[in-house]
């Protein structure tokens, strides 16, 4: 059946059983076909197998949006003959040149690069699927550039890297940083990806953004704001709880704190995950309280009022651990903690998982604000300032706005340059 | 002056000083105003200040058609409800970054590797301006981008970057080539970048090309082939001459060989140079003559039919070294070693200079070939098929055909992938 795929041009995807018995096997494979001809033909030489039948068939759109990826660089300026080439490119060029070796400031306005982010990643952590490698990150990366440019008009460049300890890649971006006006880490594995944070924000004098701790964190700090709006309740009398500490979920823990949540309490299995975190909040006036004790996930239950789960465990929240009139965020991907559905039938006052919240609410519009203010670095200010203006956006009994709608990425922006002022 | 510049949000770019005299300086101002209300408050401070007279005024758009930059990353794709964003982003974006993780040659389908090019230059020798360093580099990068994307639909990002040393420069270009389907070197200092463009071609899986080599001598070659034509000469019968033996006179006299031109005598005054010509072609059947002897200018106009100038010195050549019926051209921009008219007069058949002879012809051509074919390097036949393209578009009396027309880039991509194959 392989040989029969191949033949009309066509890839083999995933292949998954589905059923193994005496008389048969069900297997459920994808194929990544060139067009609707060759699904035909696939489909009529199966059906001239022997021994195989077609049991269904479905056709999905995702390879097919992919083909030849999701952007492209495209000039804004139309060269028509050669007095206009020699305006763009030499000899007007030169002075352009000159200019700003005289004042590199001028980059910033006669360059794309006051308007441009990096996207960097070195693929060792991309999505729910792990370490796959900067090559199979690059549709992923190409994903987060398409919003940059459909939501909040920046240009956004995916590097994949082909390297993988913190300093070697911090140094790398550091090498190619000159021709952009932001840095946005992407989907590098902890705890290596820290320290890369660390050492570019020392180094650069532009944003370095890790969204899938800050960009995640304002997200769900946003959708906690509407949450307490929903119950009318202040953060100051709510306890907050987060479970699971990772990238996500210590940039969570620690946020929290700046939106006035004076009680937290945090859970991880890993004890380096306590010890980091409670390193970051020693600087702090109030320590968190944060434990890997193996009945933490039960303390934070029974203590908190919002919890929020960033665990990457698939179903690890038990209905019977559900307070009544608690806020229950479950944030995993695909599979959450708990569904939405068995949180609510077991008294949560409020549910969502990850598929609402969606990090593409927060990225376009930091950088967008951050570059719009001339900002060095993403403050705290500046996150709070994005989570309050999501939560602002959202309406009736939403926690967050529409992610596709550019009134909302403009608030967001307009927000957080005020911000950094 | 300055300050009533200053005040009206306008930056201050070159000064030229035209004459200075007992009573009164004269001075030529660029003045990088913000748009024309700001032109007019600065002329009517100007007037009114005591001392300073504005004698001429000339505007042109240089700095404004560069403004925010010369090319964007657009989506090509629009995400208008959520379920295209599951589909091009989670989940969906999961199964191609799967499938490209099992079958790495999908990514060239499935992302926009396989019609992206990274074009790398630290800024070390940009233009005829020097080391002006990654910054200042920048516009130029992106004037080579916005062609990529005008005449063959390809996308280019600019990279610059802030590190020199030869192999850390290959280094950084290694970790980040994942995502690039091929890399363009440009105005990196020599001889540097013989040893980057080795290291990279040692190394990576996809075409690298250092455009102010080999760019240029396709140019060269095509614009040579058409003199030979116009003259009705075969190569074999003409004597080649190559004064100036940097990046693009050392590829220029490689290249020619490979056309038919058997003898080929070449001058540079630098011994390195020389040195570095003889190794190359030490490899080939017939040595070349090459020499940095004092005298060498003169035995090269002596001896060459066709004579190619790529010295960087504007005026070297004196009419009095022309022989009636030579080919000259005289490429050093922007001010040429003999221009076309004092050559032609001196009594050359045919004359050109480097405002006719565009890189611009060949790189979007010769990348766009050689990715169509799934090129690993950019070989000779693909550079001699790209200079026979072009000699064949020149229409008339023309050495070279149009550069901004996309139907003559479209025909050397054909033949480069062709020539590939």
């Amino acid at each position: 059946m392989l040989a029969a795929i191949g033949e009309h041009g066509a890839h083999i995807g995933e292949i998954e059983t589905i059923a193994i018995t005496r008389a048969f096997n069900i297997r459920d494979v994808t194929v990544l076909a060139p067009n609707d001809d060759a699904v035909e033909a696939i489909r009529a030489s199966i059906a001239a197998l022997d021994g195989v039948d077609l049991v269904a068939q479905s056709i999905d759109k995702v390879f097919a949006v992919h083909e030849g990826g999701k952007i492209a660089v495209r000039s804004t300026v139309e060269v028509r003959n050669l007095l206009d080439l020699r305006e763009v490119y030499t000899p007007g060029v030169a002075r352009v040149a000159r200019a700003i070796e005289r004042d590199p400031a001028l980059a910033d306005r006669y360059t794309w690069r006051g308007r441009t982010i990096a996207i960097v990643s070195d693929g060792s952590r991309v999505l729910g699927l792990g370490d796959v490698g900067p090559l199979a990150a690059l549709p992923v990366m190409e994903g987060k550039a398409l919003f940059y440019s459909q939501l909040v008009d920046l240009n956004a460049v995916p590097l994949v890297l082909d390297v993988h300890d913190p300093a070697e890649i911090a140094e790398t971006v550091a090498r190619i940083a000159p021709g952009f006006g932001g840095i946005h880490l992407e989907d590098i594995a902890s705890p290596g990806v820290y320290e890369v944070e660390r050492l570019l924000m020392e180094r650069l004098d532009v944003p370095v953004l890790h969204d899938d701790q800050h960009g995640t964190a304002v997200v769900v700090m946003a959708a906690v704001l509407s949450a307490a709006r929903l119950l009318d309740r202040e953060p100051a009398t709510l306890c907050f709880g987060q479970v699971g500490l990772g990238a996500a979920g210590s940039a969570i823990a620690h946020l929290a704190r700046s939106f006035g949540f004076t009680r937290v309490v945090a859970y991880d299995p890993d004890p380096r995950a306590i010890e980091r975190l409670e390193e970051i909040s020693s600087r702090e006036p109030t320590p968190l309280q944060a434990t890997s004790d193996p009945s933490g996930l039960e303390t934070v239950m029974d203590a908190a009022d919002v919890v929020v789960l960033t665990t990457g465990r698939a179903g690890l929240l038990r209905s019977e651990s559900v307070r009544a009139g608690q806020v229950i965020m479950a944030i995993t991907n695909p599979i959450p903690e708990i569904t939405i559905e068995e949180a609510l039938e077991a008294g949560a006052a409020i549910a969502t998982d990850g598929s609402i919240v969606n990090n593409v609410l927060a990225y376009p519009g930091l950088f967008k604000g951050a570059l719009a203010a001339g900002a060095r670095t993403i403050t705290v200010a500046m996150k709070r300032a994005a989570a309050e203006a999501l939560s602002a956006m959202a309406t009736d009994d939403a926690l967050l706005p529409d992610a596709l709608d550019r009134r909302v990425h403009a608030l967001v922006a307009e927000r957080v340059a005020a911000a950094a002022g």
